[in-house]
């Protein structure tokens, strides 16, 4: 099969085996996948990742020996694979097995190919109501999501989201369903556009002391989501967040962020780190429309453009890129 | 009056004249204060204070127009001293009134001076049982306390306490009963005794990679106390901490920490910040002899050699040095 490799810092498109699928495994047909930016972090060096990347997904099952109900089922799948026996696994939370692999950022191949294999207990289905293009944003979608998870959000939270990058727009559109106040700041126009479509209040938000210029003008939130994908993110967020209030922290830089530790002792900030979702949530989303995905694609390449994909992604100011199998 | 003066960086006692107190303020004699490390940072330029400092303190009352019954009263006080309208002040919570002063740190001077004045909501009556030099610990404690005040601490719990200044003895001494199987990692054997004493499982610390030793023999722990006032406090308990557990801030650091954000949200850790606490809670401990602060007191100094009670205070691994004024 063709398969995109990252390989000492570069991108490469080559030929390679058909995975091999374990009894408790699924062969998958990749039909789509999203590129992310954590794809850009990992060929940059972030978990010394070597293989195949791409975690945002959807497929066709292949091959699924103890499960043949699920051949040609359309499928997307949890990225993190846990050992099923620790106490993490047990409580149906892999998210933090200490010996997990994660699908294209930690120790097994990812979805940039024309197969993969994935654990059976990893798979959800999503055929029916579905577009290939709206499932295939079930992973950063459940992301998104993820911050009402960890945080008790209520209608009359102030909340902000910092970053108009797909990541940060789909925050906005989710939890504006809890929070109807909400509003996102980011750095272009045509961006913030898509959220404000919508229904999103936005901001344009200048590089430098645009956070105190913020709390002067609206004063402090309640909830403050770091979605910048930049390392300066935290400090501007940690300036608007109100006394005792929230920071979710969804950045995953490698540059560290310099950080004085008495802004978060004097305000007595809540600060929570946020990962990865739960994809029946995102689901349920996507299928009953409460969100439309459709408007933060860039645009969709062949797969055998994936190069082309690849650049467009990279560029300043990309919503998603999307690569087709299909 | 005789007044201790930060300004410029430089320590001078000075005659002052004496405060005068507000309608709704006590002019309060001082009776012990306690130097506290934020007393070190302040001459350091945190604040850009510039005024008396001392915010750990007891004192008797000599003039109190509006409540007459509290003169000759041994009283302690909160330090930070509200607006009494915003909403902060209105659910009684001055700690984060916009327009807050706080005592010998910003905005209004503080007790080490032979007389201050304070807020009469500020006070609480400690004559009775305690004795002056326990009832100058009730500032601290009630800080070490407000760990247990935000973050709901279970007796299973692992919590370890990162530092073995006064105020991280006096977290893991107070927490302790909350948490049996509390650790204080510390880097002065004889700072760790002194906890020992009191049933604390202590551990010597030293600089470097030894918390990823400690991760590796003990396993991770659902809470981490930083306290060690060093700006790399912060990192060490970031590795510390166990996925979707707790870090709570207590260090005050002018310096920056460097931080990357993939630590916090890899882990999904929660931060959270903390500053001062409940005088009353403190207060209990101190009455019902929960816990015992008298062995953390290095040195009692009378007033007129404040000049060695501050250098004593300044020397590394010192204990808790007090100033007496009676």
């Amino acid at each position: 099969m063709k398969a995109v490799l990252f390989q000492g810092g570069k991108v490469a498109v080559v030929e390679k085996p058909l995975p091999l699928a374990g009894p408790d495994e699924a062969l998958i047909r990749t039909a789509m996948a999203g590129i992310c930016s954590t794809d850009r972090e990992l060929l940059a060096g972030y978990h010394d990742f070597a293989g195949i990347p791409g975690h945002e997904f959807v497929g066709t099952v292949v091959q699924a020996r103890a499960r043949p109900d699920l051949v040609g089922r359309r499928v997307i799948a949890d990225i993190n694979c846990g050992c099923g026996t620790c106490a993490w696994c047990l409580t149906g939370d892999p998210r933090h097995c200490p010996e997990r692999t994660t699908l294209g950022i930690q120790g097994r191949d990812g979805a940039f190919a024309e197969y993969l294999s994935v654990p059976l207990r990893n798979l959800h289905l999503t055929d029916g109501s579905l577009a290939t293009e709206e499932a295939v944003f079930a992973e950063p979608l459940a992301a998104a999501l993820e911050v009402g998870q960890q945080v008790h959000l209520r209608g009359q939270d102030r909340v902000v989201v910092l970053g108009d990058g797909s990541l940060g727009i789909l925050i906005a559109l989710s939890l504006r369903l809890s929070c109807p106040r909400l509003l996102l700041c980011g750095r272009y126009p045509e961006k913030l556009r898509v959220a404000e479509a919508q229904g999103v209040e936005t901001r344009l938000m200048q590089p430098g002391r645009e956070a105190t210029d913020i709390c002067r003008e609206l004063g402090y939130f309640d909830v403050v989501v770091e979605a910048t994908g930049r390392a300066d993110g935290l400090a501007s967020a940690l300036e608007l967040a109100r006394p005792e209030g929230t920071v979710v922290v969804k950045t995953t830089s490698r540059e560290p962020s310099a950080l004085s530790s008495s802004k978060i002792v004097v305000k007595e900030l809540t600060i929570v780190g946020s990962r990865c979702g739960d994809l029946e949530l995102a689901l349920s989303f996507l299928k009953n429309r409460w969100i439309d995905v459709k408007p933060l694609i860039e645009a969709i390449y062949p797969f055998a453009h994936f190069d082309e994909a690849w650049h467009h992604a990279g560029r300043r100011g990309t919503l998603k890129v999307l690569v087709s199998f299909e």
